[in-house]
């Protein structure tokens, strides 16, 4: 199991993420395209930090909500989805080819994330948005029961896929992240290192109610907004590299 | 002598120029990138208005300064501009791919090209630029009396170069376009085919003060805003044909 | 029953709007404030005409959404539709205050006005933004059957409301207009006009189904995007007056 | 003399400043509006900080260029620096009002503040703006040996004017200051108090050469960025309480 982690989110002036810590501990890097973060230079900047870990790259488009982060739903056509991916998917693409770096996949933003998950015409437009790329590259959606649906989806697009669960977070019984404004929502440091011992070495974790919960995922999302998730991260690197 | 104009040229829900009149007579289309104009769903358009004719694609980056249409002039490093220029190009070429077009050329618009033409650093700075891209592009200056220069600078970056002159503009006895703000900038519709039939057969035009000058131009701009400029261009077209 | 008419916006270089045909004959200008369109000196100008015509001004602000022109529904808490409308009122207001204009009342604009008419907490957010600016200013709804309702919510925020009906839009028989997906949703000229007359002569208009629904208005919302819509306002303004 | 600090800075989900630790001690707040940082939210908040610590606020309008944090150039017309300055105290102005505090002055940002300095036609264009606006509000310029000829121009203009001096930058002869790029810009911390009482009890500073050069400052300029800013202010206010 691989472990990813959205960087690049700074953003003219203002910085946000502690890149560099966190480069040295991941696999994946879902860099910011310029919609709800990141500017062409702060992607340069992490293309090339990236580069130097040898991190692979992906392109994590966005909700054009700048001032909102990308956190906002927007209603917007299934052209204008593919239309907004297409150009950031595009612009990430090149500015990394630039660089001899390939990416890999896309990771969607925030409310375009939530979206995709929630609502079949988004996660539609999104598929319709990699399959009409110009070259293949790979989808990331969350881990879910419905992963199999999800993944004949892709197949009937004609995209390959990628599966992520969440190492810090609490899951409903219907494999739903528990909302943030429910207790017990964010793990604690010790269920967060066994959630993820659990996730890696069945396949499985345990639900808010306690039952087993089967999640089949090729990478876990962390964050490494502070030096606390940092410390996180080392953590879940020591564990997952047990 | 080709000809070529700035189009995609709208933004959400503004629309400018008159593209789809435009597009059946020229051989470039220079595609505003999303800095001064352009969205992604303009440039998905006017790309595929461009691949209905076969219309050369070049991608138009600028300043990023939307609402003064890249019009003012911005200090920025060498590093922003080759960023907000790779940015703007990767954008528009993995756009143009998604729809099997290649673009083949960058023209840097309003505040940006006058600055190139006018600043050493910055024509450096953007010649960097297209020379670190990825793959080989074409870089589209003024025609000018500087040309040698502007072409051995090029030989230097490893970098092939376009050169354009104005169809409609008067010229001083330096190469430079007259000032908007001097009469006679602008030619009367006569004096322009006069211009444009000279540069084609001769490679020479009559400056404002009746000299003549060697301009060596690969292509020619031309203005499709309204309906004179789109019946300007079809007479230009009769001239460059006949 | 008064006009209004949604005016300045124009954006940047890119023109929207027939301002200069629209403004003498209408009695309202509502302005957009930058969110959606208009800049600060397209605002300026537009202050500028309604002065010359003596026509009131309404701010007209918007979710932040530029590229959609505010059309598109943004999920926003309470305190940002607060700011957001505070920030666009109060720019308007000492704009308008510095040509010696004194703006009357507030009408959001496109998804923030269906947000408003639609659910109840943006509407709240909305009276409350009103109720806590700095000096009396009146917020603008839709005269629906829901009016009493409306009114009773307004007083109890302390603010004072207008009522605006449609003049081209065709009802359905719960007082909302009719989606423009469905056929008859815009009116002919001819039907426009009569629904003009029973608006303004006996404060109803007759629904898609043939039912009479009253309709309590204060003013009447046209739009003059272009010359069938001018004509179409100059018309309007002889049913008023006759 | 008085204390000012850039607050406000900050721009959605991005935090820049420590205005809860700096606010506590200092005597005006130069508040963002929204074109280079700030937004509406963030303004809201910033007021309502102000507010709690009793400190004058001051309205900080830049050029339209949040990507580069209104730290470039930008060559506007008189007209445009008019109504983008209008815009902004405005909008702070009305939200300032709305939670009953008055703003006093404003002071340009970044480039504006620069080019302000230096361009006659932006200080004449910047003045006008105070000028024209509906009420009567304070422009903060640089304390120079020119101050003489600027509080003629103000006078002329119609308009009050406050100036400032730098607490922690070395002065050249000509009363500029050394650029950043030279060794010696920036005081040590030992330096800065020195130069703050010098000031302060003197109304003159050192300057690189050592000259005494007399600078009649109003109030002096602070940054409250990171925790040695913050201490540093908290030192800067024990000397002038002194």
């Amino acid at each position: 199991m691989k472990l990813n982690c959205d960087l690049g989110e700074s953003f003219g002036s203002w910085k946000m993420g502690m890149d560099e810590m966190v480069m040295p501990h991941i696999d994946q890097a879902n860099i910011a395209c310029g919609f709800h973060a990141g500017d062409p230079v702060i992607m340069s900047r992490t293309l090339s930090l990236a580069k130097q870990y040898s991190v692979e790259v992906g392109a994590h488009p966005a909700y054009p909500d700048l001032v909102g982060f990308g956190r906002r739903s927007m209603n917007c056509s299934a052209a204008e989805i593919v239309a907004f991916m297409h150009y950031q998917i595009a612009a990430m693409d090149g500015m990394a080819l630039s660089q001899r770096i390939e990416i890999q996949y896309v990771k969607p933003h925030g409310a375009l994330y939530n979206d995709m998950m929630a609502k079949d015409d988004v996660r539609a437009a999104i598929m319709t948005a990699i399959a009409s790329y110009h070259r293949p590259i790979k989808l990331m959606l969350q881990a879910t029961p419905q992963s199999d649906v999800h993944r004949a989806e892709a197949k009937e697009a004609g995209i390959d896929v990628l599966f992520e669960a969440f190492a810090d977070r609490c899951y409903d019984d219907d494999g739903k992240l528990l909302s943030r404004t429910k207790s017990g929502a964010v793990h604690t440091r010790e269920k967060m290192l066994e959630q993820v011992k659990q996730l890696n070495e069945e396949g499985t974790l345990t639900t808010v109610s306690g039952h087993t919960l089967k999640i089949d995922a090729d990478t876990l999302c962390v964050h490494g907004d502070n030096e606390e998730g940092v410390k996180a991260i080392e953590e879940i690197r020591k564990v997952i590299n047990a």
